[in-house]
C-alpha cells in the first residue's frame, strides 16, 4: 500500500485541478497580454481563477493579489523590497519574526543581517506559538516590517495573526503572515485578521508546483520585486503562467469552500488525531507544541529513542511517506528549527517525526500505516544502544 | 483558419513537451527533496530533463544551470545581484547593456539607477544591433557587468556574442546574455560565445510558461535572489517546479537538437522569407534592421500609413495573430522601444509589425496569412487620411 502523509511538504494535484489546466498548454496557449483572440481566449478562464483567489482568502475587490512562482518568492518579495523601499531608502532598520519562520523568511532576513538591519527572531513559549503581546514589546520606532507565520509547517500550529495584526495596526507598522500552511487547513480571511500581505503556495493545497501568490492589501506600497513588463498591473513582471494560475483557481476553491474547511476539520482532523492517539500509546512519545489549535492535518511526534531519519527509512520501505521537517530542509541532516526552539536536548532534537495529512487519506491508509509505525519503533528501539539504557521502555515492555 | 505567428510572445507547448509532463502533476507528485520514494521517484526524469538543459545549450558538466520561473526573474536575479554583490557592497558602480533589451533588463537597470548606478544603454547601429568594439569603449574601471542580449525579441536581430563576450574576458568584466529568443532558433553555445550566464523562459522554445533558466558559468559568484531552503544547490529557494522542468528539458531537447535548428533555419526561415518577400512587395513597406542575420522565425516590418495596432485587428478578425512588439508592451500603446531606437519619425514608429514563426507553421498558413496582410493594408491605407497624400501610393494604385 502507498500512503502518502507528508502533505506539508508538497500535494497531490487533484484531477479536478488538472483537468481545469490542460486546455492551456498545447491548444489555448496565447499570452494573455497579447492584443489578438490566441491571447484573450485566455482571459475568462484567469479571470475566474482571480475570482476563486479572492474568495477563497475573502480579500477585497480593491486589493491586489498578485501570482507569484511561490511562496519563496511572495515571502522575498515582501522581506527584500520592505528593506529596499523603507530601509535602504528611508528612516527605518528593524524587522521582527519569529525564529520558527520558513527558510524562505529566515534566510532572507539573515541576508539582510548581513547588510546592516537589525532583526528579531522571537522566541516561542512551549506550545509554539507566541502572543500578540511578545510582537507588541518587539516593535520599535524604526520597525519597518513584522513578519509571523499564519501556521507553522512543522508543528501545523496557528499563530494569532488576528491579534497581531490588531497590534501591528495600532502601530502603523506593515504586518505580513506567510500563510502558505494555512490556505485550505483553516480558515483564512484576511480582512478579519488585520493583514497587510500573505504569502501562499498553489502545491500546499492540491494546486500545481510553480506558483503561489502575494496578496496586498489595498494602500499598500511595496516596490516590485521581478522589474520588466506590465504584467500584474506592473507590480511582478513575467509572462503570466496561464495554466498554473488557472490550476491555482480551482484548487483554492475546492480547498478553501466551506464544506472543504469542514471536512479538513472533521474528516482530515479524525484522521490525524487517530493516527495521534495510536503513536501516544506508545510509551516515550510526545506531540511538540502540545494537541491544542493545530491545523487538523498535521502532527509533529518526538519518539524516544528513534532517530527520525531512520523512522522515515523504515516507513518509506512500506510505501509510507513522512518527513522529519520541511522538505526544503531535509536535504541536510541538521536538527529541525523547530525542534531547536523547544530547547529539545540534542538526543531529542533529532527524533521528530511530521505526520502531514489531507483530503486524499483514508482510514485504512492511516490503520495500514498505524501498524508500520508501531513496528519501526520497536525495531528502532531495539537497535538503539541509548533508548534501552532508559527505564520506562523497559517497563513498557515494548 | 487559425494562423499563430507570435510565436516570439510565448509558443504552443509541443504535444510531446506535455506528455513528458502529465504523470508529474496528479502521479508522481513528490517532492524531489524529501527522503522517501514518493519524492525520490522524480529524481530520473530530472537528471535527464538537465541533460537535455546542458546538451541544448552545450554547458560544461561543472558550469550550473538553475531553474527559475522565468527569463524575467533569472534577467531580475543577473542584475540586482551583480549590484548587491559588486556595487552596494563593492567598489563597482556601473552597467553596460543596450537600448534595445527586453524590459526585464532595462527596467531592472532604470531601478538601479534610482539607487545611484550608472548604465551605459548603447545605441544600436542601422542595422539593429552593436559591435564589440562599442562595447570595450563603454567599459570602464567601475564596470561590474555587461548584459547584451543574443537575439532581438522584434527584430530578431542576432548580437556578435562571441566577440563581446571576448572583450568582456579580456576587461575581466562579468558577461551576461539574455538568450530567450536565441534558443531553438539559431545555436546556442555557451562555451564558444565566452559568456557568464545567460537566461531563457521554456515557453518561447515549445516548453510551458512559468519557467526557465539561468546558465551559470563555473566560479561565477552570484548571490542567490531567492533565499529559503536548499534546493538547486543553495542557489535558488523554492520547492522545484517538477513538471515544468521536465517539460523545459524536453522542450529544449526538441528544439536544440541538430536537426531542429536546422529545420528552423531552412523550413521556418523559408516561410518567414516567402511571408516577407510578399509584403516587401507591397509599396513603402521596409523590414526593420534589414534582412541579414537574424533568427530565421521573426521579421519586423514598418507599413507606411498603416497603424500596427489597426493591422492586427484587421489580422485577428481573420484569425491570425501578429505583434507590435514584445506581447509584454503590447497593453499599452507606446511606440516599440525597437522602433524608437531606430530613429524612426513618430509616423513610422507605430506602424511595425512582427510576424513570427514556428516549427507549427505550414506553407498554406503562409499564404492564407499573405492574402489577408495584402487585403488589410489596402484596406487600411484607403482609410488613412496620412498615407493618401504621399505620392508613392498614388503611383503604385495599391
Ligand atoms: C510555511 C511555508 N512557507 C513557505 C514555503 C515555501 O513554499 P515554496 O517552496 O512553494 O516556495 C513552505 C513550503 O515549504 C512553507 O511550509
Ligand atoms: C528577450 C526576452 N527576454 C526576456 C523575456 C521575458 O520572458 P518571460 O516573460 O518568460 O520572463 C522575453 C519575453 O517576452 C524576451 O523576449
Amino acid at each position: 500500500m502507498q500512503v502518502y502523509l507528508d502533505n506539508n511538504a508538497t500535494t497531490k494535484v487533484d484531477e479536478k485541478v488538472f483537468e481545469e489546466m490542460k486546455p492551456f498548454f498545447c491548444e489555448v496557449y496565447g499570452n494573455p497580454n497579447s492584443l489578438h483572440s490566441f491571447g484573450s481566449s485566455t482571459h475568462k478562464k484567469m479571470l475566474e481563477a482571480l475570482d476563486y483567489l479572492y474568495e477563497g482568502i475573502n480579500a477585497a475587490d480593491e486589493d491586489d493579489i498578485i501570482i507569484t512562482a511561490n511562496a519563496t518568492e511572495a515571502n522575498n518579495w515582501v522581506i527584500k523590497s520592505v528593506w529596499l523601499d523603507k530601509i535602504l531608502d528611508g528612516e527605518k532598520n528593524h524587522i521582527v519574526t519569529s525564529e520558527v519562520e520558513h527558510p524562505a523568511i529566515t534566510a532572507a532576513c539573515n541576508f539582510l543581517e548581513k547588510k546592516g538591519v537589525e532583526v528579531t527572531y522571537l522566541n516561542v513559549n512551549e506550545e509554539g506559538i507566541l502572543d500578540a503581546e511578545a510582537v507588541k514589546k518587539a516593535i520599535r520606532e524604526d520597525t519597518a516590517l513584522v513578519s509571523i507565520m499564519w501556521a507553522n509547517n512543522e508543528t501545523g500550529k496557528i499563530f494569532p495573526v488576528k491579534e497581531i495584526g490588531a497590534v501591528c495596526r495600532e502601530k502603523g507598522v506593515l504586518f505580513h503572515s506567510d500563510a502558505t500552511q494555512a490556505i485550505g487547513k483553516v480558515e483564512v480571511d484576511v480582512q478579519d485578521a488585520n493583514v497587510d500581505m500573505i504569502s501562499f503556495s498553489a502545491h500546499k493545497f492540491h494546486g500545481p508546483k510553480g506558483v503561489g501568490g502575494l496578496y496586498i492589501k489595498k494602500g499598500v506600497e511595496l516596490s516590485p520585486y521581478m522589474h520588466g513588463g506590465e504584467q500584474m498591473d506592473g507590480r511582478r513582471a513575467g509572462t503570466v503562467d496561464v495554466a498554473s494560475m488557472i490550476g491555482m483557481g480551482k484548487a483554492m476553491h475546492l480547498a478553501t469552500n466551506t464544506m472543504a474547511i469542514a471536512y479538513e476539520k472533521n474528516h482530515v482532523g479524525m484522521l490525524r488525531d487517530k493516527l495521534e492517539n495510536a503513536i501516544l500509546k506508545i510509551p516515550d512519545t510526545i506531540v511538540i507544541g502540545g494537541r491544542e489549535n493545530r491545523t487538523p492535518n498535521t502532527t509533529l511526534i518526538s519518539i524516544k529513542g528513534v532517530e527520525g531519519e531512520s523512522m522515515l527509512w523504515d516507513l518509506n520501505q512500506n510505501g509510507i511517506a513522512a518527513s522529519t521537517g520541511s522538505a526544503c530542509a531535509s536535504e541536510d541532516l541538521e536538527a529541525n528549527p523547530v525542534m531547536n526552539a523547544f530547547g529539545s536536548d540534542s538526543e531529542l532534537a533529532h527524533t521528530g517525526i511530521r505526520f502531514s495529512l489531507s483530503r486524499f487519506n483514508n482510514e485504512e491508509q492511516i490503520d495500514y500505516a498505524i501498524e508500520h509505525i508501531k513496528k519501526a519503533v520497536e525495531r528502532l528501539r531495539n537497535i538503539s544502544s541509548s533508548y534501552a539504557y532508559t527505564p520506562k521502555s523497559h517497563e513498557s515492555g515494548l
